[in-house]
């Protein structure tokens, strides 16, 4: 987990996302993985990538500071201390960025 | 429960949700939890935070007084004493605020 | 049982509805519950109280007597001697007023 | 069965519904039942009210010379001898008179 | 089944419809059954009337010379030697013309 | 198979459709079978015919060289050296010319 | 696998699909199979070619290296190293290139 994931999981101390879903962050600056992959915010319906911050009891496949891509109009959003977050259901997440 | 959640739950007295339907007040108040997380009441389509006061036989992973996360849309609105009030199905909460 | 409720029982005399249907009369004198809820009939698209009058053989959790909450919009609507009613499916009742 | 429920079953007469589908005639003369209920043809979007005059063998709830309530939109309309009638699914009738 | 269906029955030589799909010729002359039923053609969206002149392997309720009743908008249209026809599912047949 | 089936079947050479879709060649000459049946291609919404190159593992109701009739919208369509081609799912055929 | 499969390969590297995903690039240069398929990239709604470069742990039908087709608006698109490229429901492949 690197030092931005830790340091936003405060934004979820307190809350537990129910049965399926995921809460997460967006990932603010691109960083580029080992293989390359990043999301421009710029582009219209185009997937984008986040931090995982809380789970619900029913998630199985993805964790808490898990790196995940995900469509741009899933989930609902909500906004913490000035920063936009998501709550997804788990099958919206299309995959974990693992390096 | 807050001083809050106990003074509006007279609001359900007397009204007993069917199935898996969940009876929720609005937060007034936008209270920050330990985590810090808010949901501002101007965003159009933003998920909306309030407080359970009667569920439904089957519902299983909420209780009366807990803090819950909606999305504005979901569910039927409904108005007790000048207070807008919702009414919502179990699998529409996305989330609850433990602290 | 009110005596309104009673009295109107009449207007399902010789109505057997189907399955999980239920048939109601809609609550014409917005009458406060201990617990103080009411549904204005001037707003649009909010749930609607009213008094079961008969129900369907599949119908399980509300029975003949009961006020119940639905959506405005759910059901078929019919008239009984100037007095509109509405066959409901159980499961768009939202939840029973108890006292 | 009243006379003119048996008179308007000879329509049927050499038609066999299938499966659910129940065959019903309009109601032409709005009488009222020992419980008052009848339904105004000028309403729109009312249900409406009819006589089965055949059934599909998986039929269970209705049998020929019931009157029944139904959605004015459900079903086939077709026409015999100058008169509408109506092709439904069970599943589609709301109630059945039972006086 | 009348020499008219056997006449028709030519159109379906050599065309097996697949699974539960049954292919119909248009019954041109409107014939009176017993029983009085038509369906004029003029009528919009109205059920309409045709012969069975093929079916699927799993079909079960329905046979080859079958008058059968349907709704005008159900299936696929195709021409065969200038005559318009028909391919149903099963389900989408109304019901059957006994005599 | 005749040898117009035969010959287009090259045009399926390393392709294998996957699950429960079959490759397919639209037949450019209406030939008449036995029955006569030949679809227009003029007509709009009607359905087609073709000949299928190759067959998914699932596919159990239709084999590589079956002349087949589809509707004019179902499936994919793409184009292999010049010539347009469809990838139908199996449930999309309507019927086997067997002659 | 071709020289530009494996060279593709990396784009993929530190990404893992969830559930029935599969990352998919495009096929840049049309090159003909034995078979000779192609599909125009200028078609509009015509299915598309790619090549398989990570696959979710519940896909069973392609594997990373297979060039496959799809429907040109299945999944969602995002961008690697100035190269567009797809995250696809393994149901959304229509087929695979085998030779």
């Amino acid at each position: 987990m690197s030092s931005a994931a830790k340091e936003k999981k405060n934004l979820a101390k307190g809350f537990q996302p129910l049965g399926d879903r995921v809460f997460v962050t967006y990932t603010e600056e691109l960083e580029r993985t080992a293989g390359g992959i990043y999301v421009p915010d710029s582009a219209k319906e185009k997937p984008q990538r986040g931090i995982v911050q809380a789970i619900g009891k029913k998630v199985e496949n993805v964790k808490v500071g898990d790196q995940v891509l995900f469509d741009k109009y899933s989930g609902s959003k909500l906004r913490i201390e000035d920063e936009e977050c998501l709550i997804l259901k788990e099958e919206d997440i299309l995959g974990i960025f693992t390096s």
